[in-house]
This record gives C-alpha cells, sequence and structure tokens, in this order.
C-alpha cells in the first residue's frame, strides 16, 4: 500500500488552462483560514450547506472564512437528491439577492453531490457567473461530483437535465468528515472509487479489494489514498474533455443502468451510489454478454460491490414488462441520442469504450440482474 | 447616407474564437431553407416562438427547417416581460424533455428579446449546453438583445439576475419582421440604436438625426443601415469583452436607470427600449452635471429621444422619497458592487466611462427627470 501521511494536505490539480484549479486533499482543513487564502476577494461569501451538514461543520468554516471575507452569510437547504430542484435552487438566488450580494460574492458548496451540484448551477447562473468552491463532505463528491465542473438540478423527466458546465476556483476534500458520514453513504462512494478500477486502472482496482476493510473501517490513509487516486484518474480524464466531448463520458460507466434505477425509484429512494453499484453490475455482465471481457471479470466486480455494502440486485421497476421500463428511462438519458441508448462498457480490464447494444441482449442482462 | 441594397443579405461577423457567428441580415430570410443551410444537423429542431409572433412567422420557419432536421416542434410562450420568469422557461424543458430531444437538439428563438435571452438560457443549461440559433423578429432584438451572448431571466428581485454567457451558432435579422411591429416597439428598439451614437460613433448619431423620419417611415434601406451598423459596434464592443469583464458595459449606458424604472414600474409596464429612453436622458444629464459632456450634448441627445417616441420623463416610484427609490433599486443592478452605483456616463461625445457618482448629485438628477 502506498505510503501517504493523511495528515499532510496533498493536492491533485486540474488541468484546464485558466480555469485550472487544485483539489486540496488532507486533515483539518475546513476550520483552517489558510485552506481559503488565495481565493477570489470579496465583501461577501455564501456557505450553502444543508441540514445535515451545517450542524457540523458551518460554523468551523464561516469562522475560517471570516479571516478572508467580511460578511460570511449560511444557507441551510433540506437534505436530500429529492431537493435537487428548481424550488431549491430558487432559494440560493434569494439568499443572494436578499443579502444584497454581486459580481464578486463568492460561494461555498459545503455538503455532499446535491449541495455541490446545485451550488454550482448557482453560482454559474448568478449573475451570469460567480466564483465558487467546492467543499465536499461525502466520499462520492469528495471522488467524484466536486470534480469537474459538472453542476445541475433534476427534472421529473430526468437526472441533471438541467445545469452547466461551470468549474469550481478550489476543491477542499477534509478527510474528517468521512468520519462522521452514515455507512450507507460511506458505501455510495465506495462505488464510485471502484468505478476507477474497471474503466482505466486494474492496478488500482487491486489496492481497493485488498484494502476494502480500512476503507469501511475509515483508517485515514487508505481513505486518503483512495480520495487522491480517485481524483488523479477524473483529473486526467477531465483536462482531455471539459465538456464531454468524448473521453469523459467513460466516468458514466454503470450510470446508465443507475440513472434508470434512481428515475423509476423516484429520486432519492436509491442513493445515487447505490445506484451506480448496481449500474456497474449490470454493464459489467453486459460487457461479458457482448464478449468484450471475461464473464470472470464481471462477476469479480460483482462481489466487490456487494462487499462494499452495494445492491448487485437491481429493483423491478415494472412487474409487466421491466425491462421494458429501464429502457424507456435509459432512452432519456443524456447520452441517449435519437433513442438510441449508448452504454459505457468494459473493452478488457482497465479500458472503457462507449458502444450500443443490441436491445433482446440487454433485456437479458436487466431480467437477469432484477431481484424477482 | 450610405447606400445598402436592403434585399441583398449582408453579414457582420462576431470575432469570439472557436465560438465566432454570424449576424446575417437582409429581407426574407425567416422563410428560405437557405439560411439554416450551414448549421449543426440534429434528428431534431424546436422553435421557441410567443403567442404574438408564432401565427405570423412560426410557419415558414417550420418549413425552411424541415429542410434539415426531420422532426421540427414548435413551442409557443405567452407574451411579454412579465413573463420573463423561471415558470416559463421550465416549459421550454419540458417540451424538450417531452419530445425527447438529445445533446444535438437545435433551438431556434423566434422573437423579441425576451423570446431570445429564455431560449439562450435554456439552450446554455439543457443537458448542460446544447446549440441555439436567434432569429429577432424586434429592432431591439435586432440590433442588441440577440447579439453577444446574453441570456437569462428575471428574478422578483432584479432583471436578468440569473442567467449565462452563451453564445448562439448564428443570427438571423430578417428586415420583413420590422414592417409588422407594433410602433411602440418600433420606437423602443430605435433607444438601443440611438444609444450606439453617444458611446461610440458620433456620425452614427448624426446619421440617425437625419435620417428618424425614414426610420419611423421603416423604409427598408434606413432599417437595414442602422441594424448593421448597430451590430458592427455591438460586435466590436463584445469581440474585445465577451463576458462584461470592462469595456462591455458601456453598452449598459441608459440600462442602470432604465433598471430601475423597469423594476419600480413592474416588469412589463414599460418597455425595455422606453426604460432605457430615458434612462439614457437621466445618464446624458448626468454627465453633464459631472460636466464630462456639454449640456447642449445632454440636450441634443434628449431631443433625439423624444423625436424617437420614446418617454423622456422618468415615472415617479415613491412620492414619499423618489430618488431613494430609485437608488434603493440602482443598488440592486448587476454592476453595482458592495452597494456601490457604477453609471455608465458619457465623457465627451462618442465616448462612454463607468464611475461613481455623488449621491445628492444623482437625486437632484432623478428629481428634475421625474414627472412631477
Amino acid at each position: 500500500m502506498p505510503q501517504i501521511d493523511p495528515h499532510s494536505t496533498s493536492n491533485v490539480v486540474i488541468d484546464l488552462g485558466e480555469r485550472s484549479y487544485a483539489i486540496a486533499i488532507g486533515t483539518g482543513l475546513i476550520g483552517q483560514p489558510a485552506t481559503y487564502a488565495d481565493l477570489p476577494r470579496a465583501s461577501q461569501a455564501l456557505i450553502v450547506s444543508n441540514t445535515a451538514v451545517a450542524p457540523l461543520y458551518a460554523e468551523q468554516a464561516r469562522a475560517a472564512l471570516s479571516a478572508h471575507y467580511p460578511q460570511v452569510h449560511m444557507l441551510a437547504l433540506p437534505d436530500g437528491e429529492a431537493y435537487k430542484t428548481w424550488e431549491t435552487l430558487q432559494r440560493i438566488f434569494d439568499a443572494l439577492l436578499t443579502h444584497g450580494c454581486d459580481r464578486k460574492t463568492v460561494l461555498f458548496a459545503l455538503g455532499g453531490g446535491v449541495v455541490g451540484d446545485m451550488t454550482g448551477f448557482a453560482a454559474a447562473s448568478f449573475m451570469r457567473g460567480v466564483p465558487f468552491v467546492q467543499i465536499p463532505t461525502t466520499l462520492l463528491a469528495q471522488v467524484d461530483s466536486s470534480v469537474g465542473g459538472k453542476t445541475g438540478i433534476n427534472h421529473p423527466l430526468g437526472k441533471n437535465m438541467v445545469g452547466a458546465f461551470y468549474q469550481p476556483h478550489r476543491v477542499v476534500c477534509d478527510l474528517d468528515t468521512l468520519q462522521t458520514l452514515p455507512p450507507r453513504e460511506l458505501s455510495a462512494g465506495l462505488a464510485e472509487i471502484i468505478k476507477y478500477g474497471p474503466i482505466a486502472d486494474t492496478a488500482f482496482l487491486d489496492w481497493i479489494e485488498a484494502n476494502l476493510p480500512d476503507l469501511l473501517a475509515r483508517a485515514p490513509q487508505a481513505l486518503a489514498h483512495a480520495v487522491r487516486r480517485s481524483c488523479e484518474i477524473k483529473a486526467w480524464v477531465v483536462a482531455q474533455d471539459e465538456r464531454e466531448a468524448g473521453l469523459r463520458a467513460i466516468l458514466n460507466f454503470g450510470h446508465t443502468f443507475g440513472h434508470a434505477i434512481e428515475a423509476g425509484m423516484g429520486y432519492g429512494a436509491w442513493l445515487h451510489g447505490e445506484a451506480v453499484g448496481c449500474g456497474m453490475v449490470m454493464a459489467a455482465r453486459l460487457s461479458a454478454a457482448l464478449g468484450m471481457v471475461d464473464a470472470a471479470f464481471a462477476e469479480r466486480l460483482v462481489m466487490l460491490v456487494a462487499a462494499a455494502g452495494l445492491p448487485v440486485k437491481g429493483p423491478v421497476l415494472d412487474p409487466g414488462d421491466n425491462a421494458g421500463r429501464y429502457l424507456a428511462l435509459m432512452r432519456l438519458d443524456k447520452k441517449a441520442q435519437a433513442g438510441a441508448i449508448t452504454f459505457v462498457l468494459i473493452d478488457g480490464p482497465g479500458r472503457a469504450v462507449m458502444r450500443e447494444a443490441p436491445e433482446a441482449l440487454v433485456r437479458s442482462v436487466i431480467d437477469s440482474c432484477c431481484a424477482g
């Protein structure tokens, strides 16, 4: 196992020219004024959090930010994917305008993926764009959603259908926050960490398998390595394809099936990471059914997903025509074009490709993966 | 007067590197398939219009676009600034998702500034960005709002507070549409044309004064020149400062006072161009009061605004403290920072600058400009 001191801060840089920024990974970061030392200055800052995270970390964030911003406002949104809506987003705009915030005001997203996606979209849109900083407090947000500039909200007809590509000025991954995470959310984050193995790095996959007990026990050294390596892979992909014209889509491994599960169950019933975990099972088995990867590799991934505490059986969304319901929902996925579903599939361990698949084969994989 | 054949199409190019695009100016453009020949291809297109414009031009636009897109959908929004809201924007997303539109779908904004701003923001945000084309059908939209990539919606606490900088792929200015424009909207468009004179081009100001009767009579040759010269000046400014970090703000001459009028009266009571016309009167007189330009130049501008059929007296927004109400509303303007109002002022004919002004002087200008 690589030796990383979790008490020293390490930086991963996302190289996007003038939009480049650093992901700081370490402990005790949220409450240190130094964490925010070289960000854009303004007379006001707004911390956007949720009702679950704010009581734990908002006060230390506010104290540290007060060293740099004369006025630091706080807004706690309701917690959960079900609130990733325009109505909730509107509360951020209301707060900004009520406080008389201006074009220089800096937004800080303190929470998980929902808070980060909504705060990022609010920053992209308020007065046509103000700076923002991600302070992800869930494992999933630290290794995936806070990095790369995807922001947005859900629409009743589809997930993340409204949003922007808008890069933060900084991502602050404070590993301390992972110690207070509910076990279900820890597992959800592991889904996105596991994802990086089959699509890009089989050595990392080996490492995750070997160190899963430490990760589940929240050993700081193991978490530090998992977050850092995940961010490195994501940074490498995003730097090559910021707006998902091609390569970046491989990061959606497991997400096409996963989005169908989330939409079909109603947003929030399954955690995003749970749906992705189960979606990876389906995508891996579809890859094997297409002869692109050994069935043994797919089943190895299924074992790891299960061991991480994630569901490996999909929900039945429609007892009459379950596979048909999955297919209909997947046709609404943003990657679909003219009704054709493009899957992220494993083309040999460590390599992902985008391609369509015969409907009959997709149906049989869904049938075999769903709880009867 | 420059000799322009209004029946031949001329192009003004906005030079923004890979986001460059052309503004086509001419007659009979909407119904010609050739107008849309080299735009991005897709299986679907959506024309967004409003209930006033759609009956006049939507069918010819649809017929012409059908030569290039297998499916062309139509959406007519309610007409007016009062509908430039999230609720109306949501109808565009609903239409896109109900029709199964995808990331390649091209949006066409057929209407005035409200339709253009909302359709542009919908294009910026749908699936984090799809291509769009502006087909402005009002004079104001042809010379100002459809050019330069400012998109957005209003918030109850301020105009255009939520939006994006997002460039269209093409702007199509069909001069025929100006023949059916209500007189009040023709005058509103003249306000933005007049604006380009004092801030950038005194020769153009002379030309407008000399040709105002032809413009009011909708002579195609005069309209063609006014639209073309306005777009050239706007293109020159936007190419230097796409995201309004500096220079571009001069295009907001008259808009700080104008936005206060619009917000104070309730959006839609005054047309945007009417508020800008009256706002230019206030800004010109404030410039003169600061000794930056002769009072005679300010009064020349007031005469021209009046001759164009625009109001030169501001409304009383609060009989108790009218100037105080204007000031409070202007502090919410996007250009304000930390509560300080920055005005676009005339620093000698043909040259605009951004600066603050003593409150007492601003108050006295407001008092002298408002109907008692």
